[in-house]
């Protein structure tokens, strides 16, 4: 594969490796996060592959990026997508502290090919009544601050 | 560990795990999936411990029961979290489709602890300028499609 060294060409790369991945068992989707120092690190999606319903392109990508770079902070890396990344990638990025991410098929094109991820955005909006997957609170005594009481009397944490 | 039965056990099964998990260079978080026929899949925050940006307790509990269970549908299964699920855990769980999502702890008591999520769920506000991560769009050439293309061609597709 040719040095990528721009934006268009990672975007390209993404899609490459999204194509492969459907010649190899996997989903549609390609992803790479690219370092400050220009360093690769790929991801496909590989949910049906490998039984890993979090295994989607960008949280493989960030998850390669980070176990290759050493740190759970991706600050100064781009995540480029082959495709609009679902809110849990995009949580994933924000957690992983990634500066940008880029797409190029979006919401639509993938609805159109039989992904729509509607009602997981739909999720998300303040209306939602939460009856696709109820979250509710249970266990509200004093035992469910034991870990972060732990937590707080320990030296020798890493703090993120 | 005694068996835990009722939804009460399992929420201490989470707490009990994630205060264990801090003595053991982990974050203060745990998460249990259970499975219909009462099996139980531990989860534990390994964000620093493994440079794993996306290992909080909830989506190292669902991988794990994804794992064991040989499938990456939880249809059925129910997380129990020691604290609050942040929109990465609850968009992992959507995917997963987990029926029902109980925590102990809420996102208050984890703001208290050092663990503040809260522009992260702002993020996912309709009225986010986006500014923390922006999000764009690029590449709206044919290209993008290509991936999709490919998979509506292929015979053997698992589809999801």
């Amino acid at each position: 594969m040719s040095v990528a060294t721009t934006g268009h060409d990672y975007l390209s790369m993404a899609i490459e490796i999204a194509t492969t991945n459907v010649r190899n068992a996997g989903g549609p989707f390609g992803a790479v996060v690219v370092a400050p120092d220009g360093r690769t690190f790929e991801g496909v999606n590989r949910v049906t592959a490998n039984n890993d319903p979090t295994a989607h392109a960008e949280v493989v990508a960030i998850r390669t990026a980070a176990q290759e770079l050493g740190t759970f902070n991706l600050s100064g890396c781009v995540l480029y997508s082959s495709c609009e990344p679902c809110p849990m990638c995009l949580a994933s990025s924000l957690w992983a502290r990634i500066d940008r991410v880029v797409f190029a098929a979006d919401r639509h094109d993938a609805a159109a090919a039989g992904f729509d991820d509607a009602v997981f955005y739909d999720y998300f909006e303040p209306e939602s009544d939460r009856k696709l997957m109820p979250v509710e609170r249970a266990g509200d005594g004093e035992e469910r601050l034991k870990p972060f009481k732990v937590w707080d009397s320990l030296e020798t944490r890493t703090d993120y």
